[in-house]
């Protein structure tokens, strides 16, 4: 058998955008109060199962960042490597970020707004040059060409933008034997848990996964060098990983999340 | 005249020991809540002044790093690369670190405290090894041979351990016109200063820098490569870089830092 290392992820805490019901995407939105308190509540499952880590990568975006902070701070390890990588960024949801989800349900209809969100490969309707969140107006995204910077994706363009950092620069530091924790977004997190757990399109574009809920894999290093899940007990079906803490919260949260674009 | 660059330079905010006048060195105390208070000012006269940053180089030590983290939280720049450099560390206090400093004083005389405190090269004793404040404890320093790691250091010893940082690392980075925040300790911020202002040994030793309050420098490349400071306006003597904020305030807060040793 191949070494096996431990990898957690984390979707970070409920946004202010979470809450206000609107699509988020790229804008730099802060956590929430209530996410804070997630944050802290991971890092508390985190403790609890005694996981330590060696270095951490999270995204550009400040929901994320704030959460790995906060649990950094709480896991008493604040020295800890934070790397960002835009990468890891959440799905830009070109036309739709800033919108309320209820009125684009009104106004597009529900059939309409489920394929922009549920759908693989369809992405939303561009975001115009001139719209207010256009990343193109954030100095961060300055080394970005126009052709890498998406002005809207499916989960697709995710997977495909996604998939190199993971190949050339997580896979190579998992296996380096590194304690590894990514926070990140729910379609990030969604693009790694359909390619570790070979999940099908239709089936990742509807897995839901909670704010600020520990998921912790085990990764086998195979023969020819890839990593493979194997199943963890307590395992997620579909997924091989494991949510850390109170199993019928966590469902709930689930379905919280899969109700959003119905609340009114 | 050669190209010149900005950097700023912090000391942290009021830790936990600060307040209660312990001799802190490595022992990794988290800021009091006057610290975070004062971190958040700080940040207010960075933004006051238009400053900016590409990339944060701060010491191992949370109360470093939370104030590093403070500024980028208010300066809405959370995804600057943050470095961790245990050369950036506050000095190792030897077998002081813990003790209280008017109990230090009252047994070994507030002659020999000065001494301790104040000379350049005359280290306090070293830290035995069972000593409960010993960074050999401490998982993060694991990587640092015996010989590497002090367990007691004068000013003259934290010189000679950061300036290669200094020289191979953070000067290129200014140099590279990257905008550069160092986030560090009395000790190491006197060692840079000491080095750029080319201050007498018996004057830096005595050089009391506030906590918490930016300090600006600008550095002139030299035609042999090297970063000159040139005196700024509002320059603080014997530097050539100025402080931020209420300069009568940041002269009592200087006054407080060398009453320390003498409070009841």
């Amino acid at each position: 058998m191949g070494k096996i290392h431990t990898l957690v992820l984390i979707r970070h805490g409920e946004s202010q955008w979470n809450i206000e019901n609107r699509f988020t995407g790229w804008v730099d939105v802060p956590l929430a109060p209530s996410g804070v308190a997630e944050s802290h509540r991971a890092a508390q499952s985190i403790k609890e199962e005694g996981l330590e880590f060696d270095l951490v990568y999270t995204s550009t975006l400040k929901r994320a960042i704030k959460t790995a902070w906060n649990i950094l701070e709480d896991l008493d390890i604040m020295h800890t490597p934070v790397h960002h990588d835009w990468r890891l960024n959440e799905r830009m949801y070109g036309a739709l970020q800033g919108l309320d989800k209820t009125e684009t349900v009104e106004k597009h209809g529900m059939d309409q707004v489920l394929i922009w969100r549920r759908s693989y490969a369809t992405p939303p309707p561009p975001m115009p040059a001139d719209h207010e969140f256009h990343p193109r107006k954030e100095k961060k995204y300055d080394f970005l060409s126009d052709a890498e910077l998406p002005v809207t994706e499916s989960l697709a363009c995710v997977v495909k933008r996604f998939m190199p950092l993971w190949n050339d620069t997580l896979m190579p530091i998992i296996k380096s034997g590194k304690k590894l924790l990514i926070s990140a977004h729910g379609n990030t997190l969604r693009a790694l848990v359909k390619h570790l757990d070979n999940i099908p399109e239709d089936v990742i574009a509807n897995l839901n996964i909670p704010t600020s809920v520990p998921l912790v894999y085990h990764l086998e290093e195979t023969d020819d060098g890839d990593l493979k899940p194997v199943k963890i007990e307590g395992a997620f079906a579909p997924m091989s990983g494991k949510y850390l803490g109170d199993q019928e919260a966590i469902k709930a949260a689930i379905a919280g999340v899969a109700n959003q674009a119905g609340k009114k």
